[in-house]
């Protein structure tokens, strides 16, 4: 394969220390940090453990000595947050460039519950992501942190990262609290609107990424999660979101796209079967919303490349998910070649570049540049 | 289309006032009924409003006033509870055979939180339904409820009703309090795989059906509803539940099929990805056992039927929902039609006949006598 990549879902590896050292003095202890608890390194926030190392490593050292079946581990980068080595990283694996989210960020932002320590933890992280990477190179675009639980607040991040060069804006996949159909969010999608800021929401965001515990909850964990994003675009399609904002663009992340194909279908099916309870009405199907101003981002799906007959190929994103274990890093042109095979050309260049260059204002090279 | 079609999804309706009049004295009073409450009838359970039906037909009224689009409202039967008016609707449709589910049982039963009430809920309804349809045609499987807070009463149910002349069972989609990975579940599986009952696990059972409040909640609700025993067939092949009890049947009812293709690679790609964390290992994938033992129903998904390369066909099952307005009565065999025009004829036997025979123990006629 011989073209242009594009990854519209990588994540950056910020310092440990970031938010002790940068947020103002009277934050500090609440904000993100690492702490050791019952002897046990954690990420926490608040008083929250969102991530517990020492758990991680010591799964990682008993599988070690278990059975590697086919999942014997890669040798990985850990996303460097270097530009000069990621760049090189982004070489190695032929991608041309990338959408970046965070890492730590993104466990801890969406699980604060005091408006002002969230609002400084987005504009820490937005800051020194932008320090950086915009500027290094036109290959970066880091994805913005919103904080969301003051809207006024966040409309104002909103306003400041689009002065700054960002060109995406990450959201928590759910809000359970206040989800994406209540009214209050009307200034950020007019704002989000009026900049022509992509709206990305990650799987894995506002919600626990363990809801199962005990037997088989790896697995049911990740089906879980990664499903879940399939709920906020009903709650953006069937609440008239898309409809009232005919230009905002809205991205589900690292979700996988199998599943697209039968949420547009059930979204209609509920739309016409229930019409009489419908409110708002629409003057289109919720899937076709979705079609003309949403995408979604896979890493490996040959699910959502058999649907593209229902899809569209308009709507889908490829990412690389570097520097994460279960990203395509290093091999990423090789499984994109297994996967795609059976497509044209056309959608290829779609999937894999097109799509993402136009939504997050990529000035794509030549071919020959890269080749 | 000259065939036998089984419907594996219907309900029933039962009388509005079997469980005041059927439980013990002492029960009576917060068990299923029907109370006039600030001037609206609601069907409640304890002291829980589970269905306000004065606000149903209110939004009823005010639909019918409104532009109906293309979702004109049908004239359906409602669901006679008397089998010989039930088995003319039956033939009216078209259709030869049916898996029957509750309607008040199903909204009530298992939101109950006292043992003792749900286990006598559960008798009162088996009793009334075997009464009413076992025996009365070999046509009819009504799938018996099974109370699930108390195992060793689930298992005594279950035991009960298996010798009454069920081949069906209800477990209620999800159970967040002690989700199905739990072990305590272990002598519930073992007696349904002993029995060869059927455990069927129908979508909007266990959890609320209206998390979503608000503009676009028609549309919102219908694709959590439907999307989430997606979760249910991880807990139960990522845990090992199928692995473990190989002759043990589950059915995810009226969720349709569109999801399942992509359900079963995420489970798959979680289990490979993720090996190292995953416990405990498996001898199959985890979509190897849902093949095997699992299957689900639907009534109109183009999505799944275009996904059978990926699921095969002996997991899927037609309903028709009946007498449910969303349902495919009286145009069953049109909808069939229709959908199913490009598949060939051995896979529209199983999935409108087959599958649903050799699962429920249907002895299918010739098709001449139903032709």
């Amino acid at each position: 394969m011989n073209r242009v990549l594009i990854s519209a879902d990588s994540h950056v590896m910020e310092p440990v220390d970031l938010w002790t050292r940068h947020l103002p003095a009277g934050l500090r202890d609440r904000g993100p940090r690492m702490e050791v608890r019952g002897g046990a390194t954690c990420l926490m926030v608040e008083d929250l453990v969102v991530r517990n190392f020492s758990t991680l490593a010591r799964a990682e050292e008993r599988a070690q000595q278990s059975t590697p079946g086919d999942a014997a581990p890669k040798t990985f980068s850990m996303g460097a947050n270097d530009p000069d080595a990621r760049l090189r990283d982004l070489d190695t694996d032929g991608v041309w460039a990338e959408v970046m989210y965070p890492n730590l960020g993104f466990f801890c932002c969406f699980h604060i519950r005091a408006s002002a320590l969230q609002v400084a933890t987005a504009r820490v992280y937005n800051d020194w992501v932008a320090d950086a990477f915009i500027g290094a190179s036109e290959r970066f675009a880091p994805a913005a942190l919103i904080p969301i639980l003051d809207i006024d607040a966040a409309v104002a991040e909103l306003r400041r990262v689009a002065a700054r060069g960002f060109r995406a804006a990450l959201l928590p996949d759910h809000v359970d609290a206040r989800p994406y159909n209540d009214p209050v969010y009307e200034p950020l999608w007019a704002t989000a609107a009026d900049l022509s800021m992509p709206l990305t929401f990650h799987a894995g965001t506002g919600r626990s990424q363990t809801p199962a515990h005990g037997p088989g909850g790896a697995v049911i964990n990740y089906v879980i999660t990664v499903s879940s994003p399939l709920e906020t675009v009903a709650y953006l399609c069937g609440s008239g979101v898309l409809a009232r904002h005919p230009t905002l663009k809205v991205v589900m992340v690292e979700c996988g796209s199998g599943w697209l194909a039968w949420a547009l279908h059930a979204m209609d099916d509920a739309y016409r079967e229930h019409y009489r309870w419908v409110l708002p009405k629409l003057d289109l199907l919720p899937s076709e919303y979705f079609r003309r101003q949403g995408a979604v981002t896979f890493q490996h799906d040959p699910i959502g490349l058999a649907n593209i007959p229902f899809t569209g190929d308009h709507c889908l994103m490829w990412g690389s998910d570097y520097p994460h274990p279960e990203g395509t890093w290093p091999r990423s042109r090789e499984v994109l070649n297994r996967q795609m095979q059976n497509l044209s050309d056309e959608t290829v260049a779609n999937i894999v570049c097109r799509n993402a260059a136009a939504l997050y204002r990529f000035a794509v090279p030549h071919v020959a540049a890269v080749a």
